[in-house]
């Protein structure tokens, strides 16, 4: 069995995004090689670009605040409780136009291509 | 994408355990047959016993409250923002000995042996 606590996790900015952090709750070090957890915090104002990932899905849990998930073509609005799918493949970006700090937990396969390519905007 | 919120995904009260109610996030009914992701609300008082599964192991999130949390013969008080992980065939158990409802995420593996022996207290 593992227990910790994320206060004593490492959590580190995010390339390419902007004021975000990633912060692996799980990973392989823990072991565990098919599923991998992740913390993002979004700070008020960041925002991470629309990019996509080969074979690699998301699932997301939202923790706290509201902010906006864009996939496909299209712009939605979560809160604290929000659930979100998103499949292999579909481009997708996240934005925090709130004055206050978002968290979310993204769950991914590990065991899949997960290679990623950033997508310009126009 | 799928994007839905708690408030309008069933949740069912959890057979053996005692004041716990489990619902299903995501769920093979989404498409996704790899992995499954949980919310449990424990209510002040309830517990689910000890029990084991065969292959299936449990990455866990605190969401909210504190609680116990046994598995092999310890027992360990968690809180919002402990994460947990139980490996295969260990056996666990939750109380929530507090007055106030505790809410934990559980993702679990789709893909392996999810049998489930409960085991009888002394």
């Amino acid at each position: 069995m593992i227990i910790k606590h994320i206060r004593d996790i490492p959590i580190d900015p995010m390339d390419v995004a902007t004021d975000t952090d990633i912060q692996w709750l799980i990973s392989p070090v823990d072991g565990e090689e098919k599923i991998g957890v992740r913390r993002f915090i979004i700070r008020a104002g960041g925002s991470i670009p629309p990019h996509r990932h080969k074979e690699l899905y998301h699932i997301q849990y939202v923790i706290k605040g509201r902010y906006k998930v864009g996939a496909g073509e299209k712009e939605y609005d979560v809160e604290p409780g929000s659930v979100i799918y998103i499949p292999p493949r579909e481009v997708h970006w996240y934005r925090n136009e709130s004055n206050e700090d978002v968290e979310f937990l993204c769950i991914i396969p590990l065991d899949v291509d997960g290679s990623t390519e950033v997508v310009e905007e126009d």
